[in-house]
């Protein structure tokens, strides 16, 4: 069962080429993406009405998008506008189109009811068509539910374990400490200070050791915008914990899109960087590479943790304190498939 | 749910060579082929009855099959005739044989109830055997259901998109003209004019442009016998739209077989040549490539159909025009099914 | 449906490295099992009870075992000791240890209800420590349910079939005679002798015939221990058909145990070898290379027979008196089933 009503990250605005039909799944619903003359991008339903083939498996003919199998062709708007041999068009031969947003350099798809799909609640990213920052964006694939990719974003406490020699920055404070947790209309907002944490690597200049200021949004399906910001030692005590107003020495960006295929299928979309000034190409490379190396961490105990589900699905998992930040957001999730599908009380097992 | 009470082509009769034991299923039943000394072809059920170890991993001692797990020896007509070390062989000892009939170069066997298996109704092919022509046969398997496959075949509109630069001759009227149809006893014969057709490569030395007559039988579960006889430009005008009956400057023959192994998977069987007058081997090589070439193009587009059907079994198609050819088929065997299970009506969804 | 009460063979003792954690499944539940700075060996369940990842991706810190997603540490009891950043460990904190035993080698758990977990059931082996034999081990995954492979063991007379140029020793006996059979309290003892065997290879030295006395234990779940051993001919006439007293003239060792890791997995594991004194390491590589492809050999055909199976769950085997082991040992397996499960009767299929 899915949240329909909502926006996905469907794509990374670099990845769709003029001239092609990209086919991706969300949620178990086949798309056809493709750019317009004019730029825009269109969103279809991936199967023909007629037949049901796979329209990324058709042509361009200037806006218009042909099946090639049997030739219906149709609009952007995704009315079919031929039928070979055929004079009359019904009104039926339409395949769905998917309102679309760009924002972010993200292809945003409305999965569900258009009547009722919202452009302002795509929430603004933080930095990634910024030109005062420098990113690097990969996407990955998980073999397991969205929501497993989720709860380890919501409980940043594995950074001391999963990425102890990636991430974690030698921290026990990720796992020991909890951050403060505030609700936001569709998800949660995390910030904590890590104090006294000894730089490494090109961050050595910064000095022997740092307070660091780590605060991130998560919204559904899994967008997770973070800044952790690096200050000079002291800063979190004369802040008094709070959030601190000055120009960080350094700035790292990170920004995160979860978006559930199907049942078992995923895709993670991410990109890391730093201000424009706090890095060289070559060093961003190696920060993207060491965070590349990291999401594979993740990958291969998520999918091991899936795998373990499945193998016993009615098995309860131990709630420690730990796990305020997943259990909160899944209480949300619940709520909104609840909503969305008219049931007084939806039961959704660990990884439904 | 199969129709068993049918002849399905099990191999190209080259297939099986002498010695050897040949691995089949069909409609889900494992079959054990091999040819005995008399070069008759025996089709035996591909299970030992003792533990079910398959037969086709045994070994021909004379005519006889004999087990390789544990050493029960059975006849060609499926009786066992030794189970070592007992010296009573109880009458239940046996293995189901199949009527097996060898019509123009394929191995056709009956997979329902022997005693009403009629060697007659197995259609005599166009020119497998006839050496007044010259063919090349292929095999190709699919993951679908065989249904798919039999649709592609029942509508050939399709050449003028899916096998636009391969089969469809650079014409529309594939798609934008409708064949005339007139049901046989197993299955729907469909003939039409092609006009004006500007012929490519070596047929171009029949002219600037000729007519086609195309036409073929399309028959339970998917026998394909295809003539495309090409004339002179006018023919077509001549004849008042009928069937010509002088001879055609050139011949093209296309004979095939679609057989289900199970429920996403099926052979296809195929053959193409013309009149052993209108082509040398090079040329003859040169067809075979580029029909292979268009059935990989076929392949593509049905699995992925297949893909889309599973991902959503309840979805309508959009009924057209092109479609009379497989609607009118798939009640036919939707009719059979019903007959042969005893149901009044039987509800079938798209591809099952 | 398993029976958890009951010693498994997780591994051979060799494999298991210090300082390395080994993931095994049995009967579907995951162990993780690693060896304790002391030499014991450890078997948890592989799956933290916090989030269900994998314990075997974690750490080894001294004895404890570290899950490495959140960071949760397991005493060797299975007890959680540390929470991150959480003071209070409840009781439930924990995850299942599993009784470890080690006999012959082989690495035992038990994988039922700890309290009634008897080490003395535990058969001994053989030869498989004994310094006057030389052996040699290997393991094998099969895709079948462990009583495919346990009827194989049960039933020697496909060695004349399946394992004719191998282990059978161009014998028909394994199949045209039928050994004693003796029910033991957890399995059964098969005696026999094999008259007249002419000697291959490197034992062509043993005489031109021989008298072979073969005798094995086979126990649950799937543990098979055999003696073969050879006399000069006339010995069986001597002994009357009993069991020789005198010392062999050459003693073959098969020491085998089937693992069920789930419905269609099984792990065997094997040794075979002779006395020290009968054989030189050349001869034991070979001795091991051929019992190792004779498995290959049960490996195809038990495979092939579980899809077979799985094509068709209802059909029934015909029974033989070649089934006599199989169909004794499965009635036990199905009343210790219906025993374990509380069940007056247990209906359980060909495979299942």
């Amino acid at each position: 069962m899915w949240i329909a009503n909502a926006w996905y990250v469907a794509a990374w605005l670099h990845e769709l080429e003029p001239g092609r039909i990209h086919a991706r799944t969300i949620i178990d619903q086949p798309l056809a993406l493709y750019r317009t003359s004019g730029g825009e991008i269109v969103a279809l339903e991936d199967r023909c009405c007629h037949r049901f083939a796979p329209l990324s498996l058709g042509r361009l003919e200037g806006d218009d998008l042909r099946c090639m199998y049997h030739g219906l062709k149709f609009a952007p708007d995704g009315r079919c506008i031929e039928i070979p041999g055929q004079k009359l068009i019904p009104q039926s031969a339409c395949v769905r189109r998917y309102p679309v947003e760009i924002v972010g350099s993200w292809v945003w798809v409305w999965m569900g009811d258009a009547a009722v799909a919202d452009r302002n609640i795509i929430p603004p990213t933080l930095a990634l068509d910024d030109p005062g920052y420098r990113l690097m964006a990969g996407a990955l694939d998980y073999a397991a539910h969205y929501l497993l990719i989720d709860d380890n974003l919501l409980d940043l406490s594995h950074l001391s374990f999963a990425h102890e020699k990636t991430l974690g920055l030698d921290m026990p404070q990720w796992a020991d400490e909890r951050p403060r947790t505030v609700a936001l209309e569709r998800g949660l907002r995390f910030r904590r200070w890590l104090r006294d944490h000894p730089p490494r690597g090109f961050m050595k200049k910064l000095g022997e050791r740092v307070d660091v200021w780590n605060s991130y949004d998560f919204l559904f399906p899994g967008i997770f915008l973070q800044r952790t910001a690096f200050y000079p030692q002291g800063t979190a005590e004369q802040t008094g914990g709070q959030e601190p107003a000055g120009l960080p020495l350094f700035y790292r960006i990170d920004e995160q899109a979860v978006t559930p295929i199907g049942p078992r299928a995923a895709r993670y979309f991410y990109a890391v960087g730093t201000r424009a000034s706090d890095i060289d190409a070559d060093k961003l490379e190696r920060l993207f590479s060491v965070t590349t190396t990291a999401f594979y961490e993740d990958k291969t105990i998520i999918e091991a943790q899936q795998k373990l589900i499945d193998l016993d699905p009615e098995r309860r998992m131990l709630p420690t304190s730990l796990d305020a930040g997943p259990t909160q957001f899944r209480k949300l999730v619940y709520g909104w498939l609840a909503a969305e599908h008219g049931a007084p009380r939806v039961a959704v097992p660990a990884a439904d």
